[in-house]
Parts: structure tokens; C-alpha cells; sequence
């Protein structure tokens, strides 16, 4: 059936409408009292200051390209990129605004109703955002192919979508872990104040960078793979024998949009119900029905079964690398344990233990998309990751939220049973965000390698022929380190950007409890908008070279040294940006839960020596697992679909190499 | 001229009589009083028991290899085999012997004659080690090309060789950073007592360290590379149209180590003279002596120039990624000196800045190999890289041997001045370590490059015609990605092992201080045996699964997915393990320098907060640069080699793929 691709768009529409009615729902709902509104405010403002100066920013970058694109290649192609970038920033504002609606109202439900009634607020809220990333996205995938019927054109889109992504995801990263380390090291560390103390100037920022960080970064993030996967499967499915194949990615994703409005339906917590648990079955509920769905459509539609069977390897490649990330950070099992353990012995072996398993983790990882690549035609494979992207993004927004309406359930001083409420709703989103950063890193991984692979499919329309990329050919090899180094530099730019970053809010943090009056005591008001400002600014300035160097190294080493240099160069960068991105995320993670586990009472306990050391642990894991890590996806995401985009130009006018 | 290959017996024979001359020179020197020839004696008593216990296991672990492969492929490969081991084992027995031979004589020149009489003493023990390693291994490679002309059979040594080599190496640096990590965290942190005090029954372990990880093994690192690097050029050679090509390995070789005798001869220092300086004129003598009779022998014997820019082009490789090696982790250098303020900031600043500059050194490394391997045939290259390999061991064995000398000049109370000459001597051998190290692993890297190139010349032998290593293959991408893991996994055992055996030897020490009476007061006597015992045995038990586990896991791969998938898997081994090794490498040796800086009065200086932090950055940084790092070299020529070998078997037997 030609028309069956029309599946995408309905189920799209449907999403979006779904999407706007939860968020009606939760509008709806009280906001609390004054206090709260007070705080709520003050987060609001500070996420929609960052996000208008970033998109401030981005607005420049978005032009500039935009007419790089359109002389160098294309109107068409600038014309879609601006488009892409258009959707993925309305998903972002979309997200974002639910987040900060949300936050207050769940710790209200709290307070009044308690977990039955705040859960479902919490939840919700993330479920906005993962229905209008998928509906948004696929609706415009959707809308594109109907007006040109090609894919290529489609990749215009998905890179316009991927550049901002990098923005949010980067800058968000950068932006949240410059508050939070600041605000727990002058904090927590010099003024042994808590967490979410109002008195400490950079709480707001920490709580906004939750938000920036976590909620539309994350959101964009799986934005970004769902169309690029979405995208490489359709380059590749056109140069399949059987009619219409360029249309099956555009059906299981709909029918993957389908599935997760079920998933989302289901998700309910009992009066002494474990949140933790409704989401985990959310999840399985959406991947059984996605089978079912796609088995039943691949039949009816008579596509090759070997298609749904890529698709579910696919999506057991994800499930292995989400449940590898969940053990290996899992407060409850051995390696955070044992992390902990070894915090007696200083800081130094916390951070060489938790190094240790973060590489052990990677290969049950490395193994998961290597046989998923070698038994899927992996482009399919990547498809089936990401169908469900629906549930995994309100998962992922769902964490957030929970943070934020615990740090305002303290600040409100509501009230030890409100607090521990809130608590439970933010501990679930701890444990389903290890597995769905797993399960996007996985995708990602899986989506560059379909990437790469429509690479070689578009040289090889323009050439005429299949251009091999040989390992054992010098440009390839050459590449292939040149590549690596991508994903290696960036990881430590932004890292350094972090710490540089941080110390900066810290003067400032320093200045304000020196210069205000009475603010320890609790009486001066502190200034949280100049932390805010620091955050913002810093991160974007320091970004945006990065982003750019990313981006120009690509087309200058196309130029230079041609086409299968650049073939070995993405492989690099796919090898490097996937090992770099499951290791930081699970180091990070198990660190962040060995000082959790220590916190909960053993080795000392809360103030120990064992405690000072898995702080450090943590703090370090910090920016590995929410800045740097998450940000690698995106960065080959974008400098693959570069790749493609400018293979024309490169084939035309490639210094050397063929 | 077919006889022109008779110029690496020839220099090689020159090279070990020179190195039992010297031998003899440091034998004869005085060894001083009966205090340091007790500390002496202890330490050496310490490393020969090292030794002979790891010659125990590994007579076991030979003898099983030997019959295995004599079984599986021949009995010729099987006795080359064994005898690879003994002429590699026999290096490693002579470099540890002039080792704690000329640490106390260089002590003792030092309180004598000064610099001018004790530098020569240490330089001089070091060049013993670096003319018997190239003197035997190339007399080895020598004697079995005359026997069989085949250099398909000098595989068989170089494996022999390699898996020597990865005991030593490996089992030498958990061995080292135990030892030093415990005497530190104990000595140091714990009890306020200072480095190298004999009270501390760790002291001797840390000693023995020293010579067993850096000396012994550094020894057999660059024995085994050498010897790698001149098969898989022969193996490759051989294939190229010009007769008797598969002698240029073995006539560059040869005129190495001419050039690396010159250069030894001409290393002197005067009065007030640098050491460091000193040494580094010997690399450099070398380096250009070396480029000279290259280019004289090419015109003579009429080889096609190119081979000869190759050969160029690895010894440019090697020298970029030394000089990176050394700005990166310099104490002179803004990286050592940021990483060190940001120590101000707390131990995770420190940590996070450190390994974001151990990433960014990554780069230049990256394009040397990437380019160095595009230019070149990639087996010239290598060659040219490791046929100075004789200085550059001199250099760094030197580096223990100072090392040691400091050690025994402040445990035997020699005074102030003896032990700041023997610190000047020290602190030389830290500057040229860092050289000596990148230029290992780059030589390492290309070797395995090489191993690479021959890896498909057997298969193509076998098979009759080549076989293609295309990325887009899933089965070499699935390679890629299993391969990736070994090293990684690799590092994180070993990591572990240091960290668990670090913590039994940590508790012998606090046992010893607790029931020795009169241990703290200077009136009891440590136990130093029993903190060598545990030095030794945990570094060997921790380390044969592992070494067994990588051979096998390749065996098993290549026998499920086949030569392709293999292939993969050596170049994801290649491009974790190369990442991994400069990664590890330039982050230690900053953290040990940023350390140092601190130490020399910024900052707040010794005792301040900021030296805490960045003492923790340096026992993080010591089993990445002295323990993980270094083995992953042997580690990926063990399996590029197994890889090599077990071809023919892999192409006849294998489940799946071609």
C-alpha cells in the first residue's frame, strides 16, 4: 500500500494533540501557595532567560548556516534546515514550559494528595515533552517527504534539528553542572549549608540548569536521533529492491508513536505504589506493543520479515545497553558498593574504582551495537531504538521535574512528609534515568552508524559506483585517528569550560555571603540572577568555538583529503564519541550513587572521611555524565550528517584522495 | 648486495660486547659504605625474588604456550617461540642486575666526585640495558632469518617475545604502583614520615618497584616492539618487488644501532653541565647519525629512495609525539602549571583538568600516526621509529637508576649535597622519561599498524588473493567494536588489581606499625619481605587470567566470526589502546608534575589544600602512566601477532564469515 507511510503523520497529529491536552492537565492544577509561586517564578524566569539567550544566539548561527547552506548546496536544503531548527526549538520551549509548570504543581499535589495525586503531575508533565518531540518531529519528516518525495532532502531537516541539539544539549550541560558544582562546593563544602538552601545565590541557577539541562536538552537530544535515524533509514530503505521500502521507517515510527501513547496510558501509581516500578512497566508495555504493532504491519503490508527482526534487534540492543548502564550504576548492586568501599581508602582509589567499572561497562555496550550492527542492516536497527522514543523522552523529562519540585518542597519548608514524597518521585527518576541515557546512547551509536553507512550510499549516487572503505587503505586509516580526536578534544573543552565556568560563579557566590548583609543569617536576599547570568553566558561562549571548529574541521579535512579519509574520519569519531559517551555516563552515574550509598549510612556515613571522598567522586562524574558524555551523540550526529550533506562538494573538489 | 643484511649480526654483536664492557665499567666502581651496600642488597635481594618468582610462573606459562603452538601450527614456530622468551627474558636479567649495580654506585660517585663522577656511573647503567636489548633481539631476528630465510618464522620469537614482555610490563607496573601508592597513603598521609625513610617496611618494595617496572620492563617493551616492528616490515618487505627487500629492515636496524652507539658514546656532562641537556644531545646524535647512514646505505645498496622518507617520516612521527608527550606533562608548561592552580579549587578540579589536558594531548599523537601511517608504508615507518631504539632504552633505564641512587643516598644518610646531585640526576631521567615514553607508544602504535598490514599479507598468502577490510562490512564493524573492548577491559582489571593489592599491602604496613615495637621511634626493624611478597604475588595472580583471557578471546573470536571480523578487532584494539596509552600516559605525568609544582612552593605549598588536592591527581595519574598505560602497547602486538599466527587455522576452521 503506497499510503501506508500515512500512518506517520496521523499518528503524529494525534501525538501533538494528546501532548496539548496533557498539558492542559497539568496547568490546570494548583500552583500552591505564594512562597512556592515565589520560587516556581524565579526558576521559570531564570529557564526562560537562558533559553532566550540562547536562542538568541543560535538565531545568528541558524542565519548564518542557513546561507552557507543555501549557496553551497541548495536552497532546498537551507530552506529545511531552517525548518528543523524551528521544530526542535518549539519542542525545547514546549518542554521547558510544562517543566517549570509542572515542578511547583507536583510538589503542591504532594503537600495536599500525596504521592497519588503528585506522581501522575510529575509524569505527565515528562509525557508533554515526549509526545511533542516525536509528534513535532515526525510531523515534519512527514511533511517533507510529502512535498518532495526525498529522503536526502529530509537529512536538511535533520541537521538543522542536530545543530541546535548540540546547542541545548552542550550548552544546557555546561550550564547545569557549572551551578551545581559551584553551589555544592561554596555551599555544602566551605558554609556546610544543604542542598536547595535559598540562602546560597546559585540555588536558583542549579535548579534552572534541571531544567535547561536535563529536561529540553535531553528532549532535543532524542529529537535529534529520532529524525537522523528516521532520515538514514529512508536514504537507505529508497535503494532497497522491494517499492515503497523509503517508506517502512516513516510507519514504524508512527506506529512506535502509537505504542508509547499506550505505554504512557498505563503508567499509574497505587496508594503505596512504587513510582519507580509504574515507569519501568510504562516502558515494557510500550516496547511489547511495538512489536505486536510492527510484526502485524509488516505482514499486512507484505515488507521482508528480515526488516521487523532488524527492528527488534535493534531495540534489544538497547534494552542490553540500558540494562548494562542500570547495574553498573545501581545503588543497589556490586559496583557502586564496592566504589563506596574504596572511598575508605582516599579519594584517589574512589576515582580510580569508579573509572575501573565505568571501562568494564562499556563492553557489554561495545558488544551490544557490535552484533547489532553485524545481524541488522542497521539502519532498521536504529529505527527500532528510537520508535519508542515517545516513552523514553517523558521517562527522561519526568526526572526533572521530580528534582525541581523537591528543591521547591524545601524551600517552601513544607514539611518533612511533603519532602520525603517528593523525594520518592525524584529517586524513580534516578533509576529510569541511567537506562534511558543508556538506551539513547545506544541509539545514537546506532544511528551514526546508519549514518554512515546513507554516507556511503549517497557517494555512491554521485560516483556511480560503491566506494569501499578499506581499512587497510592509508587515507581511511588516517581518518580514523583524525576522527577520534573529534569527540576527544570536544569532551575536553567542555569539561575545561565547566571547571572554568564554575570557579567563576564560585567568586561570585563568595562575593554575595562577603558583601550582603545577613545573608547567611537569613534575612539579606540573595542576588540569584547573577549566577543565572554567569551560567548562561558562560556556556554559550564557550560553545560556540567549539561547535564551530567541530563543523569547519569536518569540511576542511572533505576538502583536503577527500571522501574515504572522511568515511575513516566519522568511523573515528563514531569509535571514540561512543566509548567516551558510555563511559562517562556510567562512571558518573556509579559515582553519583556510591556517595548516595555512602550518604545512606555505611562506611561512616554522612561527614565521613569515606563521605569527603565520594564527594569528589561525584563531583567528577558531574560533568562526565551531563555534559560531556550526553553531548557526544549529538556532536557525531552532526558531523556525520555534515559528511553527507557536503559529499557532493568534496567528490567535485577534494585536494587529494578519491 | 645480498650480503648487505650481515650488517645487523655484525652491529648487533658490537652492541653486546660494548654493553659487557660497560657492564664491567660500573661492576668495578666502588659500591660504598656497608650501609648502603646493606640498603642495596636489600633492594636488589627484593627485585632478583621478583624476578625468579615471575620467571616461575612464566616458565609454566612457556612452556604451555610452546606446546600449543607446536601443536596447532609447527614445532619450528613452537622453538622459536621458547626462544624468543629466553633471549627477552635474558635482557630483562642483565638490565635488572646493572640496574642495582649502579644505583648505589652512582650514590656513592655522588658523595665522592659529584655530578661529573656519578652521571656517567647512571648513564652508563642505563646504555648496558639499552645495547643488550637491541644487541639481543636484533642478534635473535639475525640468527633465525640466516637459519630459514623465512620471516614468517621470526614471528614465532616475536610472539615469544611479546608475551614475555606483557608479564614484565604489566606484572612490573601493578607490582611498582603498589608498592608506591601504599608506602605513600601510609608513610606520607598517614604517619608524616617522609618518602624513602626506612621505617616505612614499604620503602623497599618501592625501591624494588622502581627497577622491576620501569627498568626490567621498560627493557622488554621496546625489546618487544623492536623486534615486532622489524618482522611485520620483513613479512611486508618481502612482498615488494625489489630483491632481497626483506633485508632493509635488517640493514636500518643495524645501522641503528650503530647510530645509537654513537650516541651514547658522546652523552657527557661537565662540571656545572645538565644532565638533562646531556641526554637529550645523545637522542638527538643519535637521531640525525641514524638519518645519515640511512641515506648513504639507500644510495649504496640502491634501494628505492622512498623507503628511506619513510623510514623519516616514523622518526618524525615518533619525535612529534615525544615533544607532545613532554609539553603536555612538562613542569615548565602551562598545562602542569593550570592543572596545578586548579588544585585550589578542591582534588576533583584537579582531577577533571588533568584528564581534559590528558585528552587534548591526544591530538598531536593522533595526526602523527594518522598522517605518519598515510605518508609512509606504515612498516618503513615503524622501523624507522624503533632503530633508535637503543638510546632511547639507555634513557630510560637511566631514569630508575637515579632514581634508586636518591633512595639509597637519603636512607643511608649521605648528607644534603649527595642528595642534591643525586636528585639532579633523578630529576634528568623524569624530563627524559616523558620523551622516551610518547616515542614507545608511537613506535608501539605503528608497529601494531604494521602487524596489521602483515596480518593481511599472511591471510592473503593463504587465501591467494587480498582480502578486503571494508568498514562497511558488518563483520569487521562488529570487529571493531569487540576490539575496542580489550584494551579497555584491560586497563580497568589492572587498575583493580593495583587498587586491591595497594589495600593488602596498606594493611600489612598499618599491621607492622602496630606490632613491630619501636618501629615509628627508628629502634625496630621492618619487615620489608613480607610487603615484597605481597607486591609480587598479587601482581602475578592478578595478571595471568588476564593475559590468558586476551589470548584467548581473539583465539575464540577468530575461530566464531573469522579473518575479517578479526581484523576489526585488532584495529579497534588498536584505536582503543593507542587512545588509552597517550591518554594515560600525559594525564599521569601532568598530575605528577602539577604535583611537583605545588610542592616547589605555589599555591600555598606542601601541607596546604591545594597540595591534597593534587597529591590525590597524582595517585590517580600513578597506575594510569606507570601500570595501564604502558602494557597496552604489548597488549595489542600479543594479540595482533596470536591474530597473525593463528590465521591459517582461523581461514580453514571458522564458524561464520570469510
Amino acid at each position: 500500500m503506497a499510503e501506508a507511510w500515512l500512518i506517520a503523520p496521523a499518528a503524529s497529529i494525534i501525538s501533538i494533540l494528546i501532548g496539548l491536552f496533557l498539558f492542559k492537565y497539568v496547568n490546570d492544577k494548583d500552583a500552591g501557595t505564594d512562597r512556592m509561586k515565589q520560587i516556581a517564578g524565579w526558576i521559570r524566569e531564570g529557564s526562560r532567560s537562558f533559553l532566550k539567550t540562547e536562542y538568541t544566539y543560535l538565531g545568528v548561527f541558524v542565519v548564518v548556516m542557513a546561507v552557507i547552506l543555501s549557496a553551497a548546496l541548495s536552497l532546498k536544503i537551507g530552506v529545511t534546515y531552517v525548518f528543523g531548527t524551528l521544530l526542535s526549538g518549539l519542542a525545547g520551549i514546549i518542554g521547558m514550559e510544562i517543566a517549570v509548570k509542572a515542578n511547583v504543581r507536583t510538589a503542591n499535589a504532594a503537600k495536599k494528595g500525596g504521592l497519588t495525586e503528585a506522581f501522575p503531575i510529575a509524569f505527565r508533565g515528562g509525557a508533554v515533552m515526549g509526545l511533542m518531540v516525536v509528534g513535532l518531529a515526525l510531523f515534519g519528516v512527514s511533511l517533507i517527504y510529502w512535498l518532495t518525495k526525498d529522503p536526502e532532502i529530509v537529512l536538511g531537516m535533520s541537521i538543522g534539528a542536530s545543530t541546535l541539539t548540540l546547542f541545548m544539549k552542550a550548552g544546557g550541560g555546561i550550564y547545569t553542572k557549572t551551578a551545581d558544582i559551584a553551589a555544592d562546593l561554596v555551599g555544602k563544602v566551605e558554609l556546610s549549608i544543604p542542598e536547595d538552601d535559598p540562602r546560597n545565590p546559585a540555588v536558583i541557577a542549579d535548579n534552572v540548569g534541571d531544567n535547561v539541562g536535563d529536561c529540553a536538552g535531553s528532549g532535543a537530544d532524542l529529537f535529534d536521533s529520532y529524525v537522523a535515524a528516521i532520515m538514514a533509514a529512508m536514504i537507505l530503505g529508497g535503494t532497497l529492491p522491494i517499492q515503497y521500502l523509503e517508506a517502512v521507517p516513516l510507519v514504524y515510527a508512527g506506529l512506535g508513536i502509537l505504542a508509547s501513547i499506550l505505554g504512557i496510558a498505563i503508567v499509574r501509581v497505587g496508594k503505596d505504589g512504587d513510582p519507580g516500578k509504574a515507569l519501568n512497566m510504562g516502558t515494557y508495555a510500550t516496547t511489547l506493543a511495538f512489536a505486536v504493532l510492527t510484526y502485524g504491519a509488516t505482514i499486512i503490508l507484505g515488507y521482508d520479515v528480515k526488516i521487523w527482526y532488524c527492528n527488534i534487534a535493534g531495540l534489544a540492543a538497547g534494552t542490553v545497553i540500558g540494562l548494562t548502564s542500570d547495574y553498573y550504576t545501581s545503588i543497589n548492586r556490586s559496583p557502586a558498593k564496592k566504589t563506596a568501599e574504596s572511598s575508605q581508602t582516599g579519594a584517589a582509589i574512589t576515582i580510580l574504582t569508579g573509572f575501573s567499572y565505568g571501562l568494564i561497562s562499556c563492553f557489554p555496550a561495545f558488544l551490544g551495537i557490535g552484533i547489532g550492527s553485524a545481524i541488522a542492516f542497521t539502519l532498521y536497527a536504529a529505527v527500532g531504538m528510537l520508535s519508542i522514543a515517545g516513552i523514553i523522552i517523558a521517562g527522561d523529562a519526568y526526572g526533572p521535574i521530580g528534582d525541581n519540585s523537591k528543591g521547591i518542597a524545601e524551600m517552601s519548608e513544607l514539611g518533612e512528609d511533603v519532602v520525603d514524597i517528593t523525594d520518592e518521585i525524584d529517586a524513580a527518576g534516578n533509576t529510569t534515568k541511567a537506562i534511558t541515557k543508556g538506551f539513547a546512547i545506544g541509539a545514537a551509536g546506532l544511528t551514526a552508524l546508519a549514518l554512515l553507512a546513507s554516507y556511503q550510499e549517497i557517494v555512491k549516487r554521485i560516483v556511480g559506483t560503491t566506494v569501499v572503505f578499506d581499512l587497510m587503505d592509508p587515507m581511511v586509516m588516517m581518518g580514523v585517528f583524525i576522527g577520534m580526536s573529534v569527540p576527544v578534544i570536544f569532551s575536553a573543552m567542555i569539561i575545561l569550560a565547566v571547571s572554568k565556568n564554575a570557579y567563576r560563579m564560585i567568586e561570585e557566590i563568595r562575593r554575595q555571603f562577603r558583601e550582603i548583609p545577613g545573608l547567611m543569617e537569613g534575612t539579606g536576599t540573595p542576588e540569584y540572577n547573577k549566577c543565572v547570568n554567569i551560567a548562561t553566558k558562560g556556556a554559550l561562549t564557550e560553545l560556540l568555538p567549539l561547535i564551530v571548529f567541530s563543523i569547519m574541521g569536518t569540511i576542511v579535512l572533505g576538502f583536503v583529503a577527500g571522501i574515504k579519509a572522511l568515511a575513516g574520519y566519522l568511523s573515528g569519531a563514531i569509535f571514540s564519541g561512543f566509548f567516551l559517551a558510555i563511559l562517562m555516563a556510567n562512571a558518573g552515574g556509579l559515582w553519583d550513587n556510591a556517595k548516595k550509598y555512602v550518604e545512606s549510612g555505611f562506611f561512616g556515613g554522612k561527614g565521613s572521611d569515606a563521605h569527603k571522598a565520594a564527594v569528589i567522586g561525584d563531583t567528577v562524574g558531574d560533568p562526565f555524565k551531563d555534559t560531556a558524555g550526553p553531548s557526544l551523540n549529538t556532536l557525531v550526529t552532526v558531523i556525520s550528517q555534515i559528511a553527507s550533506l557536503f559529499a557532493p562538494l568534496f567528490i567535485a573538489y577534494a585536494l587529494i584522495g578519491v
